[in-house]
């Protein structure tokens, strides 16, 4: 059961929650763009499904509606930025913002964040370097789902990475991928279609393979991009412990085993070992390394090239970012469909903020 | 058949072989040095047995034993290298610490490499940041070998990365892997021993599934990370693309299906788009971020934590590197095995350079 609504009702909706939160309007409008862009683009399990958990996240006391967001520490192509437990959808763009400007002044700039929570899509944040003729990285750590290869533990977030590069006539490389096998999003799709899930996916409280894509609730784990050592399980735990390591102990954020759940029902893991979670933002000016022109016409030939590679019968090779550009084209034209219980969802929050949806 | 024999001799004879290739003194140290570091390490396929393969790209005109590597292009944290057709061996630690000195002035450096080619392995040049309590990467396009998720075409190398990152107490993080299920090198073990690849390592030439480990020879292909598109293959695909593109895109590079062959009896694919084999560089400064004190302190506790994690029956959760530094312990101690048709190619190097082996 789905409904469609406009992207325009969304984010208004969106925005007027965040205000009523108590968010300047400056914030309330980048936070709801920010989270819309998951919904316009495709990536459901990170858009407004989740407006009502930054909600409860909020009266639990974890998000500051009103952060002093700043740069405590910084070299002219290095800095950590306090994000003042602000909504992540805020400190992140700010953090990035930091990182472009710093490129623009010595070729790169780098950012690591700390006191910060959930950022939305990190392609989002990538993206922002796009049209300053930079190449854009954004990474997260997140609340520990993943078991490490030979671990019964959940050690890791499903940290994701995203990479977005110029070109010129083409539409630009958007990477933007968790560093597990599969993102959690898709085991909920599972769950609701009552499917099993693929060998690879997930291990039971013992480490052992399992289907069930239930399994998390009964102490299973996530495993990282791989499955498990024979098909380079050690690699995606690579990934993801650099992910975690760039972002909260570069920053003095929590990680590992430490970073704060997103859902408010979860208590906060004791002794903490740094202050909320981690982002790691980069910018790099592609002209710091050859002229733009060249490079973007490169790009393009690359992605040519790419996309014309010989496939196997009925399939094409996508570039990255091809299938989210699609559907937000499509999204942005014919709305955005939300299933059953995201609508209830937006509607008990409407009753609480007294507000229409 | 292996036979054993001391890192004092193997680095003593490689260094030879380089000198009558033509190279001046200290590049032959640098490079004997950088090749043999793979064998003491454990990564048997990136050392000593690939000796043979540069002699013979030396022969073939395509490595150049004097080459005047240089900055071409720069910013305050950026660089692009023209390696000159020098060895990878050298052109590398060159560029490697041309990011060093950018991170000591200005928190990092970034640079991306031209006209090069296989620099042996990349956990090497990313671990020179070490020392200088800086965070090292390192990464390399290469032969095309692997298909992307759909393609029948070979259109990537298998594309590494490597991450080295400082500790306190605790011996340092490094992380270096091929983006690929498995590397190259793990199959060639299997084409000896003549056993079945694991599904998800390597594709036949129509781009179905296969366990023939001889199928790369018959116009299969590797696999990236992840396997299928069920198991993440595109954010493998995604990850060499990224390296294909900072590695030969960013400096000028062939790139893709034109990164010219490791081996000399492959010809040069036509109509170049670049120049030689490119690499890509980054040192971070962990002070650029906090102080290195604080950095390092919490590194150990990340590394103490991750090593302590449940695990399954008999298994320990290993902290990337951990593997590699106690081979590098044992091999400087026992001698390094060389399997017989190592030993013998390095014998006929021997009479060809007129040198005892």
């Amino acid at each position: 059961m789905e409904q469609n609504f406009s992207y325009e009702q969304l984010v208004h909706f969106t925005r007027k929650v965040f205000s009523l939160m108590g968010c300047p309007d400056d914030h309330a409008i980048l936070a709801s763009n920010v989270l819309l862009a998951a919904d316009a683009r495709g990536i459901d399990s990170h858009g407004v499904a989740r407006l009502s958990g930054y909600v409860r996240l909020w009266e639990a006391g974890r998000i500051n509606p009103v952060p002093d967001i700043k740069i405590i520490h910084q070299t002219p192509s290095t800095a950590t930025v306090d994000g003042d437990k602000g909504l992540g959808l805020v400190v992140a763009p700010f953090a990035m913002k930091v990182a472009i400007e710093k490129a623009a002044l010595v070729g790169s700039g780098w950012v690591s964040v700390k006191n910060s929570n959930h950022f939305g899509i990190a392609g989002q944040h990538a993206m922002m370097a796009l049209e300053q003729d930079m190449i854009g990285m954004a990474m997260t750590n997140a609340s520990p789902l993943v078991a490490p290869t030979f671990a019964t533990e959940r050690m890791l977030g499903t940290n994701p990475i995203a990479v977005a590069i110029p070109a010129d006539r083409q539409p630009p490389f958007v990477a933007d991928f968790a560093t597990t096998t599969a993102a959690n999003g898709k085991l909920e799709i599972l769950q609701r279609k009552e499917h099993e899930a693929p060998i690879g996916w997930v291990q039971d409280k013992d480490g052992h393979c399992s289907t069930d894509p239930n399994i998390l609730k009964q102490g299973g784990a996530l495993l990282p991009l791989g499955g498990d050592r024979d098909h380079g399980s050690h690699k995606g735990y690579c990934l993801g412990a650099i992910v975690d390591i760039f972002s909260a102990v570069l920053s003095g954020a929590n990680y590992g085993p430490w970073a704060p759940p997103f859902v408010s029902f979860l208590p906060l893991p004791p002794n903490p070992v740094g202050e909320g979670l981690g982002h790691f933002f980069g910018a790099m000016r592609v002209d710091g390394f050859r002229p733009a022109n060249e490079f973007k016409s490169h790009m393009d030939q690359w992605i040519e090239r790419f996309r014309n590679t010989e496939a196997v019968d009925g399939k094409k090779v996508l570039i990255p970012g091809d299938p989210e550009r699609e559907m937000e084209a499509i999204r942005m034209k014919e709305g955005i469909p939300l299933l059953a219980p995201v609508v209830k969802d937006l509607k008990e929050l409407a009753s609480k903020f007294k507000i229409d949806f």
